[in-house]
């Protein structure tokens, strides 16, 4: 008789945008004429930059001919990708990253939730609390989780790093030993970011513990601070104990089209093996590759017009990031992130909670946020706004909250 | 200290392309003016459709303008493709199949890697020998295999079927209970097919011990013959006991491009629980749907004029597949395969070994081909042609090998 995995029945279920939505349809439902602006939503709005859908349609037209067709590539990806990678992300960066390091898949998200196959499930791992959830949910289904408590919302096994603004939004070094530490900066859903100092302190207690670091970077592009690192691999010590994930999502509007990659240096070894031969035996046994027309697209951003476009792009959603921080603070609140991220974390007035404030601004304001508390038990007391949306409606839903004089 | 996954390091190397890279390199070398011919090869060689290539066009026009663009999708597809395969692929040959039974992927062999995660590691394995090496590679890595025996080619927890002209290449039911069989139909690498009679028969023992089938069927549409089933879903019974792989590599040419989908039906319960309902956890946590373009080439396959296009194609390869075997059945070869699939498996002459014959048709009539001993040890005495390369080119090999009279 065929076994399920057992660990998926302890999951508990993806509450958060399911909850949002239901409330937002019972609104509308009772408010039919209302105007409401998503200022809710991860998910990218601009165009893809012309450089890169005019590459997607030369990479067609190549499909389109038997004499220029492409059929399987290799599984870690094109040079013509992996080449420009290397060159602009991180030797433009001072950081020394060979093309064999970097896998191109079709997306962080896949790369997150995969890298747990190549490490064992006896490791225990650390995760800042509010957190993308898919960091959790992926070692959950593995087996790494222990199980899960409805009451304090946490898993047995996993080792939380409440990430505040007590803290300054840098997780404290763990009393109890970590094996895998997930980090992300520029932060989901924060909107803060890690300084070379706050990682160095991480990288070394990997490499002491022999502990290793997911370095989730999805979001770097939109850091302009100078002395904000974009690559762990910027940090002494990290090729050692880091991997890094990277997306072309956020950095390049590819949320539909889908591309990232991970970064898995040849010095990182652990218990004799190097990680990066067990990413390599992983993807060419279970991967075959990310799209040619999608690699083929994601290369045009590191030509000089692909990069000026995809600049302006990035332009547009900071400005908007900042249209939310300066009206926010204008009225009065407590605002986290939004500088060198396209997230804005609110605090909420008084001793408000997350959920009475989203209901706050949906039905007062009519501006869809996401409560911080469904990022985890640390997330309470914060929402969570997007840059992603129009300028003119960010500016709209500004206003609206500005003037409900919370 | 972070721990490896201990069962990568079980796994023996992948040895039989890049051996027959290095024997076919050596003779090069010694023989520059060597013209040699591929039959090996299992990649597809033809242009995608117009019909295709033409929506992704669209498509990649869709992503360029933000009142058309589509970022984040559906992790399990879009309907505009999950329709037309439920009705086309399904409902055209009397399948009743939900489109959200179906499950969009990029490709078969991310999905046929990433179906163990839903399983429990203690389930009993059993494959067809010789076989995809996916399919073990993927359970030795989750740790199903036990361990790899150099002498015997086998793993110690792996249940093997011979599958060999003897049996007219269909697995006998095993005597000791299994959890998971691997069925591929038609198959890889032996191109021949199963019936609905041998079909039905895995499947009440699938039903009867509640197995589940891993049911590939990337070639299915090769399948000319009548009679022959193109889905497991065509049998009764099989939905509350399989699990159906399916491809566009070779059915539209998207090996470089990237799609498949994989059918779980809700009917499918093991321990209580439905396994349609794991897989949508699974992929939803960790996968981001198929990329929109590609999804919107592969919904193209399905209107009329992109049907014609790929069935020329399809006649194309079966063209050559019917010039092997023809060829090499004049020459006197006993051949398998070829009529339901691009595969060609061929007896090699007298007690010959596969690695000998490879070497045979190499030097003496510069054809590489795959032998058959690389897929399995009941491989061994076989090799394997494909039916995916040029047709002069091929015409030519033909002769080339019938010529050597052996």
């Amino acid at each position: 008789m065929a076994h399920i995995n057992e660990n998926y029945l302890k999951l508990p279920g993806s509450y958060l945008f399911s909850e949002i939505a239901r409330r937002t349809a019972a609104y509308v439902n009772s408010h039919p004429d209302a105007e409401l602006i998503k200022l809710g939503i991860g998910d990218v709005t601009r165009p893809l930059a012309p450089a890169v859908t005019q590459a997607m349609h030369t990479a067609v037209d190549d499909l389109s001919r038997a004499e220029s067709f492409y059929g399987y590539g290799p599984e870690q990806g094109y040079d013509f990708l992996r080449d420009p990678i290397a060159q602009f992300d991180f030797a433009a960066r001072g950081v020394d990253i060979c093309v064999d390091e970097i896998f191109v898949s079709d997306g962080a998200k896949s790369d997150c939730g995969n890298i747990g196959d190549i490490l064992s499930v006896d490791n225990i791992v650390a995760v800042c609390d509010p957190v993308y959830p898919v960091y959790v949910d992926t070692n959950a289904m593995a087996g790494r989780a222990g199980d899960y408590s409805e009451d304090t919302q946490r898993w047995s096994d996993i080792v939380y790093m409440p990430t505040t603004a007590e803290n300054g939004f840098c997780p404290e070094l763990p009393e109890k030993d970590v094996d895998i530490i997930y980090l992300c900066s520029p932060n989901n859903p924060t909107g803060t970011v890690l300084n070379a100092h706050q990682l160095k302190k991480w990288v070394d207690y990997a490499n002491e513990h022999e502990a290793i670091i997911m370095f989730d970077a999805a979001y770097e592009r939109f850091v302009i601070e100078p002395d904000i690192p974009h690559s762990i691999y910027e940090i002494e010590g990290a090729k050692t104990c880091a991997i890094e994930f990277r997306s072309f999502s956020k950095t390049a509007g590819f949320t539909g089209a889908r591309c990232g990659y991970t970064v898995v240096p040849k010095e990182l070894i652990r218990g004799g093996t190097s990680l990066n031969t067990l990413w390599n035996r992983r993807q060419t046994t279970k991967f075959n590759g990310a799209s040619y027309v999608i690699q083929r697209g994601a290369a045009a951003i590191y030509t000089p017009e692909g990069e000026r476009q995809i600049e302006e792009t990035l332009a547009y959603y900071r400005y908007n990031a900042h249209i939310i921080k300066e009206g926010l603070e204008r009225a009065g609140f407590d605002v986290f992130g939004a500088v060198n991220s396209p997230y804005v974390w609110c605090k909420t007035p008084g001793q408000m909670g997350s959920w009475d404030f989203f209901n706050v601004l949906l039905e007062q304001a009519n501006v869809i946020t996401t409560p911080g508390a469904g990022f985890g038990p640390a997330g309470e007391g914060y929402i969570r706004l997007t840059a992603f949306g129009d300028t003119q409606d960010t500016e709209k839903a500004v206003m609206r909250i500005e003037a409900l004089k919370l």
